[in-house]
């Protein structure tokens, strides 16, 4: 008998590319709150979620992640646990509640974008740098103070895509809000039956749940943001008008829930242009 | 309006980590046919699949491909044409006719990836790696010739799984058998709402469907095959008790189509062990 | 006793990252005739060239090689064997007579980058990908044919720095002239004491030697070429300013020794800028 | 005029690979004592050097660096700034004293590794691994308290080189010694001129200069350790017949100069075996 979550599927069940929830995480971010063009925002929003009254309201997320499954075996195998990512959330409302929605994110790990996919994360992979900081004082690192500046990048297939950069000023009392509210996402997986293209196998619009989050003292301070072009991404359609605040902190939390809030199957759905 | 084949789908259409079919495919093959142990062959069948009259039947392959959808526009940007793959596919009986299928493979890029979870094959990224064949006498290539030799190896995780080889001997007259047969995959995408991680939201038996095959003269000859095992990975327990031949050739075809022959919904499913 | 001719050495001498001389390479060309700014070229002269007569004219080579050393072991192991390179070469005169010299290339392995620097290539690590030919009718594969098109693309450092286009017209009767000339490169190998970081420990103008060449039929037609900027590199300032053909070919050679034109030890050296 | 510290020498100045000293470095280091055959580590000993008093004594040491030259502006984009590294480390004796020398050594990046032949280190790149600490409790992350695990891993060339684990006991009183003693490598870079290629260009003794060294708090408790075997590799040589304690610990320094002890030119220099 085949066991495992995911595939590969396989007799003692050790294969599955992403093994079975709870998923453990610890990772340190640099949230960059931003203002895109209303209109870009308002395109990617999926169905059923609304426009939020401050238009264009988003933020941009570098993180250096590391993670497990409850046996943490993956810890045992540093390359097995680590990844980075950089996503960017728009805030929408949903019946009339304010949540926000990922419409664009890359890891640079396997196991990382098919458990994203898993989630309605629409991960691709991506090459994803950001500025450590090391409890010394040094030349070679930012110090957690005020001064101490972190820059975060991100690449996809041999592009320069995204650069961010947060000068810390103070420590922070209310921390980032553009990606406080509840996190929307469209879990899909396409079909390949002749015919059938337009009518994915899976489609729905889900809330992420987590728990047993756990944040550190977070830092703010003045942010930079670029976002640029390249040919298969629209990311640059979300570029800022505005820039706001940035922070530094380090978050860790669990996952192994999900709650379906709207499913889409047997609506209507548009094809794609070419690459 | 959201647009496109696969996540991300956004306002144009050009995200899409795989566009939409039809998908253009040419590669270079190196093909190792042999015999693993017939109850692990048996233990990787999916349900519905009987073991083959001729037990442990099996076939290892690297192949270094180069695709695109029907635009072609991914040519234009070589790193997102180009991936090396290598798979195992075991024989088996549907229905008492002679199949294949699939238990493990990994690809180098992320749109091969989950362009091959579409079709139901069980991707990982790995590193492939294959002798190439230049069109000029030198001590640096080998010759497509009686005496030319080809190795292909596979890694994962900063580890080596596989490494296989071929001696050139002769032109073949009628090819590998190990993977003749039709293909027969799982196509299968996990569930996350708490108390469902058990119940798959696709899981089917489906038979790959081509069209437009074409192929190059095949060179057949003597082969090795080595499978080692790793944490997290199954492939070892295929590895070969008997090699018979192998072949090196090239292969082009165009994949828009697949076929579901068993609906695997509301079956048990069994949870997997740790990673 | 420590052997080899490379560090590390070793007690076996089977470590060594650069085996011993001759190395056997055959690859596969895209050259890219073109002018770049006579001033800019000038400026990368090194000490003892003079200007062309044909201001400004230059080449860009996108390469995908296969290499290996006298006993042909890394063709065991193909990852130790393959390596892509993409690199600039300017015309010059020295004593009057057309030569070319290198002043910036990339490659994607360890082996190739400091076999490189021995020859004096002043290589850096980056990420090439070329279109690839194969031998089989291919709406995923360009033929050796009339309008077949061939793309190269050069990335350091997450960012895209060059990107190339031929596409066939013929048959080339005569082949690429721009990277004709003899090759001379700078031999260079920095001090650390402190006091010396001006006076390198080999400082030399060297002309490459080779043997056993060998070619295959040239494939020529109209050409793009685009350098792009980025922090840390000065690729750019060569950027074109007219492009001429552009040709596609095999290629295969063997090194195992080098001239010594003239030694710039003792010579003013001056300190670089930051990065 | 070229400029710069090394190849590529430019206009500006810009493009070296490895920007003018002084260096500034700090990291996260995972040091394993151990001891290996002692005939083992006196074969990797450079003339001069005599086998220390205790035999095989030996570190293992994996770090995470964050490094930028003065001007600080690889920092600005962490790609640049950042790198993996292994490196083992055999004690001995020089005119009776004490000092360590560094075999085999492997990094992720191509400035790191240049700037390491620079000062006698014998690079390779190599895929390293160490699991991460996060100021945060969590299932995800060790804590830097007694039971806190780390691991860090090796690969070259896809094969998996070196695996050590460190379990975190008590704060150190004394920190660890192996790795103690004035470290000596060898500057080499060879000749390609027929003839000559067994008298390299630089060949010399030289022993390591740093300044404003800084250290974090140190973790000391049980370690393990592992190095396996490769084509092209005899780390394995140096495997352990004993290990002794483990060390977790940040460190920082900054380097600029470089003691050359003994020059072996006109020494004889013998060729290595075939790859």
């Amino acid at each position: 008998m085949l066991r495992g979550y995911s595939l590969p599927r396989s007799p003692e069940g050790r294969s599955s590319l992403v093994p079975a929830p709870p998923w453990h995480y610890v990772g340190d971010f640099l949230v960059i709150e931003y203002w895109a063009e209303p209109e870009a925002v308002e395109a990617v929003l999926p169905p059923g979620l609304a426009p939020h009254p401050d238009p264009g309201r988003s933020a941009a997320l570098f993180v250096d992640w590391q993670s497990c499954s409850e046996s943490g075996g993956e810890l045992e195998d540093p390359i097995r646990s680590q990844y980075r990512e950089f996503f960017v959330v728009v805030n929408a409302l949903l019946d009339g509640d304010p949540v926000t929605t990922c419409p664009y994110i890359w890891v640079d790990k396997d196991f990382a974008l098919v458990r994203g996919w898993v989630q309605g994360f629409p991960k691709k992979l991506g090459s994803i740098h950001m500025t450590r900081h090391f409890p010394l004082s040094s030349n070679a690192g930012p110090a957690l103070a005020a001064g101490g500046r972190f820059v975060g990048t991100l690449a996809a297939n041999d592009r320069r895509l995204a650069r961010g950069s947060v000068t810390l000023e103070r420590e922070s009392e209310v921390g980032p809000t553009h990606n406080d509210p509840p996190l929307l996402n469209v879990r899909h997986f396409p079909r390949l039956a002749a015919g059938r293209h337009d009518a994915p196998a899976v489609h729905e619009l889900v809330r992420a749940r987590s728990r047993d989050r756990a944040i550190s003292p977070i830092w703010e301070g003045a942010a930079e943001l670029e976002l640029e072009s390249a040919p298969g991404e629209e990311l640059a359609s979300l570029a800022p008008i505005r820039v706001g605040k940035g922070f530094r902190f380090t978050f860790g939390y669990t996952v192994d829930d999900l709650e379906t809030v709207r499913d889409y199957a047997g609506s209507e759905v548009a094809a794609g242009a070419g690459p």
